[in-house]
């Protein structure tokens, strides 16, 4: 498509950017001023590229940073360096305790066919013996049907084969859906008698990469190891199965070892006016470690460093110190959320709004918020600006913006979050495939932009 | 990100989820059958998921297909083949004549520097001599600097090394800006005199990939060869300049051949009340010959093809005839376009309107059109159930909404056009990466799903 603008025939990428250009707000409703800091908040943005930039050296600096592990203290390291480069005030790690599991050697084989399943372990899943284990697996689509199936499965591998429902276009909804099984799949499993759970990965993508994630145990329930398999294989065990019975063997390596001391990084910028008073923004610099966690969460952490390097460049200094607080453990333990909450419990009264992006960095489509009725009415017309950027959507009424901010709002902080368009997020999540490769450079400025925009907004209110 | 249910903390995902399902759009102004309509053909696109395989299907069966070429008559028994096992009515290949423009070799040197520069003809161009051209290079940003030049640019490779400017949101807007030095730099080299000329590819990334595209020659001006290099090479070249002269060696060895024939290829779903009166949708059907074309415009005619068969699907019978149009020659001459309107002049009084997807597969955001006023407000309204699916955004009085429909649009006939979001589109566009590897399954069905919608409802006013 797009034809040249000599043709005689009009081009709409053209005709679209006019429409843009003229707003496709409405004027008589929109600050003018509101709606220039949003512009020139996009434009610094797209134009300097930094956002991409910045993740690349997270990959790269801590490509492995799952809390507890020898590389997270570099993602540590890494966040204290980028604050002060980019001249936050009060950079510090702040420390807590998280817990500490190790993957380790992780395969596993249909007995009788040489290709091998493509599994992962579960995070938290205890290993199996050392040469493996080898038994019939028994499918189900729900605990339900587990349950149904009693003794027949003791001393079996539960396979947990519930697809994430395509159909649903909110693909936080259909993991939601699915998700269970990958949760509590081990403690159903044990309840049972069985000996491991292996769970169909969380996508409704088709392909080859397992997709690993937290998973519990119940003290009142023997632990069995746990694995995530590949959709592709996932299929072909189920149809392996409808064949008659068919056994596998796996071997998990994975260990849990004693906590450990990890940390939240955090760094200043302070108000103009009311330093005292605080917005939080931030992301969890923590990650799976199959991939380097480019969108799940170093996009959530670019988006508010950049959001604040972003504010300076522009010379845009709102009244609230803004925070940016990079959360430890978030994927297994929530560790670093409850730390800060717990930290900094005397001065949470000053604490006048928190913002968690991480949904991944994805083209930025609007905000939600925790805030309802006429403090939202307020908000959504003091963020239309955001519609000349294609992020109008507005979602008040918010139970959980962020899961590391969930204590912030428990205490009764308004809470926001960056809403992005997320159907590919599950091509990607707590995969080996989320890295650099899968995040747009345009996409994750314009998330950027809009973070600092609603920071300008919220610490101005 | 996305914590498990059992978590205390509350999942961003499904609280997103939960306001969707209970509607972002107003239920006091919005049709509840026609939501439910909309909500339908999103959950058919997304579940049967047929799309990405009938993109994948085109791709496989006519992989080059630019006009004129020989691949060109496999995309049209694809197109004829795939209406037909739809169940289409009236399926036919209309032809028309198209030019046929041969690639051949394309290779460049900066002499003394054994890494080749990555290039690629422009569409239309000229070759060189077949053992090459080589000259100095003379670097420009506009016409102007080139016009000052005079005649220090005699005997010389023009390079037209001005970016798309990054900073725009709107990347159409930014390609509108670059593109005129790709579609006539030939001409303003070949006036002063020059032997070549050398265009930045068209995209804000940085990377290897050569761009292609349309270009132009003057009557009155001596024809010079083109070519496109990749950004990471105009990088390189504008940084050889620095350092003194630099002479490129280029060979290229397109040529240009009498027209062929090529066709559109039609097919029809019959109204239900009023089958003469005509609704078009297509995208066009030929695309440039580096990738297989499938944001460009391969998702443009899965679009429309896809969205036929979700009406069926879901026992929707417009009331007016959906006719599908896959159009020829879009790319490097709208021959196509100007044979549909020519052939169907007297019966255009009876189309009552004309969509066109052209501007990739990516997540549907909303829809333009030709309509303003009272017309406009009323589409405005009946399209409000979009914003269920993130595609709420209302463009009206649109000068163009598809190259292919321009004459349609000439002849008065209410036009429309898918917009999508667009960040990504440069990655790609007229490259060998423009594949299927580059779509999403979930964002092309929902793209399908927002043009059945967009078609119930213009067929049905």
């Amino acid at each position: 498509m797009l034809r040249s603008l000599r043709s005689a025939v009009l081009v709409p990428f053209v005709v679209l950017a006019a429409a843009c250009a003229s707003g496709t707000t409405d004027a008589a409703t929109v600050d003018a001023a509101a709606k220039a800091r949003c512009a020139q908040l996009a434009e610094r943005a797209l134009a300097d590229n930094r956002a991409i930039a910045m993740l690349a050296s997270l990959c790269d600096a801590a490509p492995k940073r799952l809390s507890g592990s020898p590389g997270s203290a570099d993602a540590v390291a890494w966040g204290l360096r980028t604050m002060q480069e980019l001249g936050l005030q009060n950079v510090r790690a702040e420390p807590c305790l998280v817990p500490h599991w190790e993957r380790g050697v992780e395969t596993a084989t249909l007995v009788g066919d040489p290709a091998p399943l493509r599994i992962t372990a579960l995070g938290g899943s205890i290993g199996t013996a050392a040469d493996g284990l080898e038994a019939e697996v028994v499918e189900v689509r729900s605990f339900e049907q587990l349950q149904a199936l009693g003794d027949a499965a003791r001393g079996k591998i539960v396979f947990f084969n519930r697809p994430m429902p395509r159909a649903l276009r909110a693909v936080g909804q259909a993991y939601g859906e699915a998700v269970p099984q990958r949760s509590n799949g081990a403690i159903e499993a044990g309840k049972v008698g069985a000996v491991a759970a292996l769970v169909r990965s969380m996508t409704t993508a088709i392909d080859e990469h397992p997709h690993t994630g937290a998973m519990h145990y119940d003290a009142n329930v023997p632990p069995v190891p746990a694995a995530a398999i590949a959709t592709l294989d996932a299929e072909r065990l189920g149809k392996a199965l409808q064949n008659g019975p068919v056994r596998v063997r796996l071997t998990l390596g994975c260990r849990q070892h004693a906590d450990v001391e990890g940390a939240n990084v955090v760094g200043e910028l302070p108000g103009s006016v009311t330093p005292e008073r605080i917005v939080v923004v931030g992301g969890h610099l923590d990650a799976w470690d199959l991939g380097r966690g480019a969108h799940d969460d170093g996009a959530g952490c670019v988006h508010a460093l950049e959001a604040v390097r972003l504010l300076q460049a522009c010379g845009i200094r709102p009244r609230c110190t803004i925070r940016v607080v990079l959360f430890a453990n978030e994927e297994n333990g929530l560790r670093g959320a409850k730390a800060y909450a717990e930290a900094h419990r005397d001065e949470l009264q000053n604490h006048v709004g928190a913002l968690e992006s991480d949904s991944g960095g994805f083209a930025p489509t609007g905000i939600m918020t925790s805030l309802r009725d006429d403090a939202a009415a307020a908000l959504k017309q003091r963020l239309l600006p955001l519609q000349d950027l294609g992020a109008g959507t507005f979602l008040p009424g918010a139970g959980g913006c962020g899961a590391d901010i969930g204590p912030l709002h428990a205490a009764g902080v308004p809470c926001y979050g960056l809403v992005v368009a997320s159907q590919r997020y599950f091509n990607f999540h707590h995969t080996a495939v989320d890295d650099l490769a899968a995040v747009d450079e345009r996409e994750l400025a314009l998330g950027c932009a809009v973070v600092a925009f609603v920071l300008s907004v919220i610490a101005d209110a």
